[in-house]
């Protein structure tokens, strides 16, 4: 059975995909609500009725485990937020997709402790590693999002000039405020930060 | 002795009061670093060098301990901003000397971990409870006093009438942005910042 061999392996690798991906979905959940350093082996296994072994073999630290779970939260964000606005066409009407998407993962939410970012990046912030960085590159890229968009709507002649770097910090600043209030049952949250958003975005001046 | 028996229980009040101030004041560095779940009675003895136990006594529980923090923090937090900002006049120059010294506060900082709000607010924005309804009555406390400077200001005519219960939103916003922002060794976090609240803060038109 030596030409059986390789497809065992693939399956092998497959099936540990699987059950990375399902460790580590379930991993963003919980992060969520009580921090990446709420995350154990012990809960995940609990909670996904898998052996505590079994998950130490795919993940063998901590740390690594949270960096993982970071990753996951990522690619979620991206299918739920970031792709679908990509149908939007560049500049402002992608930035209000953008913007649109994200307040329907906060408020809806798609992790029940709401955006996995407003929670995590004040939780390590005061702790320098891989956790951190990979937290703020992520922040950071999402920014850069933002303002490419403001700077194509500003081409586009659809708002008017503005440091569009500054605005997308602004809005940021407002959108994890807002994630704060929805969680602690502020029902106006999200229509009080599209009146802030739409004083940023103004029309140009005839 | 039973005339010295009073005088035996004051004292022992007072020593039990300064050893609560002292715990506290610890546990503020802590949480602002570890959130208020980093809290331990073991980890305050081993840090205070008393013993857990008698930190046990006092406190009896990591509910009252969290909840003694919160209280902490905020006598430190009034006593470096909000109390010094009283000798400037009201309005503009009282809002302006009340974000100078928070962003001190944050800057230089206070507590090890920076603004402790910012770190504790989303750490419980997903667990109601006592901790969670405490930190939240302190925030409303802080916006409150922002938003009726701002209404003074409009008052004295010295900025635009504009939203005040939304400008200090937004103006809180900045700053726990900022506080991140700062965490992250973003230097110029302050006067990004500045930038911000001077444009939200404009002159009455001529």
């Amino acid at each position: 059975m030596v030409s059986g061999e390789p497809e065992i392996s693939d399956r092998r690798r497959l099936r540990g995909a699987r059950s990375r991906q399902a460790i580590t979905r379930r991993a963003v959940d919980i992060a969520s609500v009580d921090g990446l350093d709420g995350l154990s082996f012990g809960r995940l296994a609990d909670d996904l009725s898998i052996s505590k072994a079994g998950i130490q073999t795919l993940f063998r630290t901590k740390k690594e485990l949270q960096i993982a779970t970071v990753e996951t939260a990522r690619a979620a964000f991206i299918d739920a937020v970031a792709r679908p606005a990509q149908q939007a066409q560049a500049g402002l009407a992608r930035v209000r997709a953008l913007l649109g998407n994200w307040f329907a993962y906060a408020e809806q939410p798609l992790f029940p402790g709401g955006c996995f970012w407003s929670a995590t990046l004040p939780e390590f912030d005061s702790h320098p590693g891989e956790v951190r960085d990979a937290l703020t590159q992520q922040r950071r890229e999402w920014l850069a999002v933002i303002a490419a968009e403001l700077d194509q709507a500003v081409d586009n002649g659809e708002i008017a000039p503005l440091d569009t770097e500054l605005a997308a910090f602004e809005i940021q600043a407002v959108l994890d405020s807002t994630n704060l209030a929805l969680r602690l049952g502020d029902t106006g949250g999200v229509k009080r930060a599209w009146r802030i958003i739409d004083k940023l975005l103004t029309s140009p001046e005839a």
